[in-house]
Parts: C-alpha cells; sequence; structure tokens
C-alpha cells in the first residue's frame, strides 16, 4: 500500500483509485511503453519511451546526444504515464459509455544509472522488451554503451485508476431501447516476420 | 504538408521524421486515447484521454468540476501525444533493437467548445469512439451537457515520427548468429460481453 500525496490523490472518480503497489507493478510490467511528461520552460512535452521496472524504479533509455536525455538526467521534475485499454463499455446513453482501462502515473525525476550498473539495467530493459533475448545476443560494445543514457525513475509517488466495470446507467436508463455491453480489447502479436 | 517549428523539428532519427498532415490524421483517427500533459507550477502531469479529431483540430472531453478541465480551458501549454505501437524488431544486438511505431505529437493550447457547437462535438467523439452508437442512443439530457466539458485543440505545430523498418545491423553484425525479425502487434477486439 502506498499513501497518496496531495499531488497523486485521486479527484475523478476517486472510486477508480488502486492503492496496492502490486497493481502498479502489474501495470507496469505489462507496458513496453510510457508517456514521459517533461516542461520546458512553461511548455510541457511528452514523449512515448520504451520502458521497464526494476523493482522500485522505472527505467528509461535513449540516446546520450538527447537533449531530452540531459535535461530529464539533471533531474527536472517528470511524470511517467502508463495506459492499458481493455475495452469499450457501451452503456446506453452518451454520458456513461466509457472505456475499461488501466492507469499508472508516477511523479519524481529521474537519475542517470552510472556505469557500474549500465549493463545490468540494460539487460532488465532488453528482457522486458524482448523476453529470452539477452542471453541470444553478443554483448553490448564500449561504443553502443557510452552512446546510451539509461535513466531510473523511482516508484515513490503514484497514482493507480482502474476501471474495470460494466456500464453504470442510471435507473432511469434501463429501458431504453438499447442493449449495453463491454468490447473487451487486447495487444495481439501475429507471426513473426523474417528480415 | 506541414513545415515544422522550431519545437517540432524532430532531432533525433530525424530520418523517421514524417511532415504529411494525411499521416498526421491516419494515426489521430486510429487512436481512442491521447497522453494529454501539461504542466502546473514546474511539474508536468500526463494524462490519457479519449480523444476523436474533428478536421483540423483535436477534440477531449471530461467534467467540468475537474481542476485539470479548468487549467487547460484557460489556454495552458498543452502538449498532446499519441503512440501506436505496431511491432517488435529483433535485431542481431541489443542496441539495434526497437519497435515499430507511429506518434504523433501536438503542441499548442486548448479552447472550450461553445454551447452552440457542444453536441456536434460530442457526436464526433461518440461516433468515433462507438461507431454508429450516436443515432442509437437518446439525446444528451440538459444536465448532462453541463456536466461535460469539450476542449478543441487546433492541429497547427505537430511532429510525426514513424518507425516501420525492418531491423539496421551493421555489417560487422550479420554473421552473428541469431536470427532477425519484426512480430507486428495490433489492438485486437474480442466478443462483447452483455452488461
Amino acid at each position: 500500500m502506498s499513501e497518496p500525496t496531495e499531488r497523486t490523490t485521486v479527484r475523478r472518480l476517486p472510486e477508480k483509485a488502486v492503492m496496492d503497489r502490486s497493481v502498479l507493478d502489474a501495470i507496469l510490467d505489462e507496458a513496453l511503453v510510457a508517456h514521459l511528461g517533461v516542461t520546458e520552460g512553461d511548455q510541457p512535452f511528452v514523449l512515448p519511451m520504451a520502458c521497464a521496472r526494476d523493482v522500485d524504479s522505472l527505467l528509461l533509455h535513449g540516446s546520450t546526444g538527447s537533449r531530452l536525455m540531459r535535461t530529464l538526467a539533471s533531474g527536472a521534475p517528470v511524470c511517467v504515464s502508463v495506459t492499458h485499454l481493455d475495452g469499450l463499455v457501451y452503456a446506453r446513453s452518451a454520458f456513461e459509455s466509457s472505456m475499461r482501462y488501466r492507469s499508472a502515473t508516477v511523479l519524481g525525476s529521474a537519475s542517470e544509472v552510472g556505469a557500474d550498473d549500465k549493463l545490468r539495467a540494460l539487460e532488465v530493459l532488453t528482457e522486458h522488451l524482448l523476453p529470452g533475448r539477452w542471453a541470444e545476443l553478443r554483448a553490448p560494445r564500449a561504443k553502443e554503451l557510452a552512446a546510451t543514457s539509461v535513466l531510473r525513475v523511482p516508484l515513490d509517488e503514484w497514482s493507480v485508476k482502474v476501471g474495470d466495470g460494466f456500464p453504470d446507467d442510471p435507473d432511469e436508463d434501463l429501458d431504453e431501447p438499447v442493449w449495453a455491453r463491454v468490447v473487451p480489447m487486447r495487444v495481439a502479436y501475429d507471426d513473426p516476420v523474417d528480415a
């Protein structure tokens, strides 16, 4: 369990807030990509980045030549958002129609993974994104390691929202002449294509 | 075509930048959810929100009681990010491994859709998220319209990146004793479940 801070208290649909750390972990562990927010001046930027959880933090990586990576590594405040869409909720009105989703938000700042832990962190990232692949591949070259920056965002301040139900139509809509359903959604993988 | 601004010039992997407006439209039209970034103080916040393109703008909606919606409606700078993951790219090294993706970023500020256009905007949103459903449902009630804020972000300043290729292994890796493949990914819909 985690006590939300003032910034991570869920105000909209608070009944959907989840405070179990295991739910956060499950959401992150299913994610290949997180949307990372960072501010430059007063302009927010949101970027999709591959991610992997490493125990109590989330790992991200990118080019050492990237301005974004340097901004992040400097300790700028960040927000990491991970969302899974699990279904379309067809209610008996447009107003009550919604989606099934699992959404995690992490606030904090990133720090750069040092040289002593970079190889292990890259293994965690690679094994998360391409399970089983690390052992099959040659070791990273020194120039590849030098060109790669790995960042760590601690899982200290976070919130989770889960919408997993059926339409919640008010009584006066239950006689509307329309069906009410959930259409489940998921990510599917097709047959590999050889390069 | 759109000329990128200084803020929307793609600097990392610029060969993946796409400047055709039709590609932006296609990415947005396939999206059910966008990740919206907004700054409060120096803290960025990123939130998943349902979205729908309406010609030259992107529509978002939420509760009129939401602090976020009020911040957005006040014209705060926003960043909207839409990402589709299309595949896992297994290269012959971890360094060259990547993903297939289509990613759109829109910078600007939101404005609230006025009462004269709100019903039409909600129809655009509903028809995008639940095609064909608007005509089946009763009309929104006045209290529902009053509780819903619809925002519009113009598609003026944007960038698109597309990674759709195969592994780009350097010559010295082509003899590595591993296969190189792409595993295509897509969103799948399962059979409806009655409420």
